[in-house]
């Protein structure tokens, strides 16, 4: 059984086909998040701060930390930012961290100030890529995240994507780096550009997690990248890439209707054994009334009001 | 390419693995209703008229109609209010219909009335039940649904079950009865009872499509009997039953969550092409408040509102 584990100074997570989803949060990262650009820069940490109670709040299993706010020497100002704000991060929760960077300086610096077991996200199947961190990936015996793509790009064909992950896969191994630490990421289409982009995803899981046998991840918003109502669409590709075998993601579990159906296919896929966080999750949830949108979990509520009448006696036979 | 046609006066619908889902509307059925049952034997049939309309509004592909009042001699009252109803409902919509019974003499009296060409609503693997009702499938020429037990009862087995459904598709042939006319229920257990239970079905689910080659149908709500928000695991069991391979099922259309999660579930799978349906059914969908449950699609809106901001911006690279 594939484990890919993380962990910070005082907790450990296992990445696993028999372990609940793991949600990575995406909320510190400043790409395309142009006030959190300008307050980090700034040396404002209060949004960063904020991000991370509220995603560990929300149910996050570990926290995404980027600090790539697009310098005009990204080597230069990178790595220590990255630092600045994985320290405050690690200081104020205790979910492992994945170490986000494009710049392998950065990932470096990052990797001698995490505490723990973190992820490093990403390495490519690029040949300067996977010389510049496969031997970190060694040095600091941590996972990483490896992305199905190389130097000719994105493929539209799943089984070249797949052939890019095999490759990085037998590279790690030649760096003496087990498979187990391997966390792919087979890299999701927009579904309103492409229509096969869902089918390509689940053929290309189910090949890596029984050919390759490997834990992995996405980004999974970019599902519904264009379409309108975006959280309905992620909300639906949840269970499926779990049903198909996705282990982890990179995504916004401030979402309630997106933790909903993660918590949802934990119970179905087995890994929410006995129902237990299910049941402590919703157990006083508030129907909403009939016809409307059903609320997000309430679990402060005392009114101790349960489902039942003619919902709870539905079952066929 | 499997394709199970069924067909009202004026409308055909295909079940197929390249078909939408196809969502049979469960209400019409006074089983565990009391107040619906009494309304009925009454010749009051005021609400299931309302249950037929709001169905199909609410986007039934089709509607399951039963007539179990639990009489004290189902074999006299039922054919004939069975019969009601379906004329009834007929006349109001026209979705085609599955006529659903346990009891031989009214399924043939449905058979005889319902105009089209309607699903029947089931035969089993008991001997008794197939030297019943295959006969009349073959004579009508309908497609029927087919629960995978027997006189046995229903086995924790899925290969058990997987046998049983196998047998039953080997009998219809001996009648002259296509594979393609079969629908297959495989049987779905509640989670909170069975930790296995989501699994087994996933499985059977591969087996049927891949090795069967039938389409397939089950009881949806059964997965959350006893469990708290039942309408959270409802909706999450969905995109995953599609994932697996299941083309329909029995379950009730006017949940907006449910829907919702079928019409992603579509989008993901390829089988709404160009995500026509879902922009049209969400294209003004209005964004509730950051931290809030998403509400239900909104469709006669005329606000124009969109989605974007950060969050059209948010895909990955």
């Amino acid at each position: 059984m594939t484990r890919t584990i993380v962990a910070s100074a005082t907790k450990e997570v296992v990445i696993g086909f028999d372990q609940p989803f793991c949600v990575i949060g995406e909320r510190i990262n400043p790409t395309g998040r142009k006030k959190l650009a300008a307050e980090m820069v700034a040396g404002n940490f209060e949004t960063v701060k904020n991000d991370a109670l509220a995603q560990v709040a929300a149910g996050a299993t570990m926290l995404d930390v980027n600090a790539g706010v697009t310098a005009v020497d990204p080597n230069a100002t990178e790595p220590g930012l990255l630092v600045q704000t994985l320290e405050i991060v690690q200081e104020l929760v205790d979910v492992p961290l994945s170490i986000d960077s494009s710049v392998s300086a950065a990932i470096e610096a990052g990797l001698k100030a995490a505490r723990g077991r973190p992820l490093v996200n990403s390495v490519t199947g690029e040949e300067e890529k996977l010389e510049a961190i496969l031997p970190l990936i060694k040095k600091y015996d941590v996972p990483v995240v490896a992305i199905s793509n190389d130097e000719t790009g994105i493929s539209e064909d799943p089984d070249v994507r797949f052939e890019v992950a095999k490759k990085i896969v037998q590279r790690a191994a030649d760096f003496g780096i087990p498979a187990h630490d391997i966390v792919v990421d087979p890299l999701v289409m927009p579904i309103g550009a492409m229509g096969t982009a869902g089918q390509q995803v689940f053929r290309l899981l189910r090949r890596l997690r029984e050919e390759l046998k490997v834990n992995t991840t996405c980004g999974l918003s970019n599902i519904s990248f264009g379409l309108p109502h975006r959280h309905g669409i992620n909300a639906g590709f949840i269970p499926m890439v779990i049903g198909a075998g996705m282990t982890s993601a990179i995504m916004n579990p401030c979402r309630p209707q997106e933790m909903e159906m993660v918590r949802a296919a934990n119970v179905l896929n087995g890994t929410d054994p006995n129902c237990s966080r299910w049941i402590m999750t919703y157990r006083d949830h508030q129907p909403a009334a009939a016809g409307a949108a059903p609320t997000a979990a309430a679990p402060a509520s005392g009114s101790g009001r349960r489902r039942g009448g003619r919902d709870a006696r539905r079952a066929r036979e």
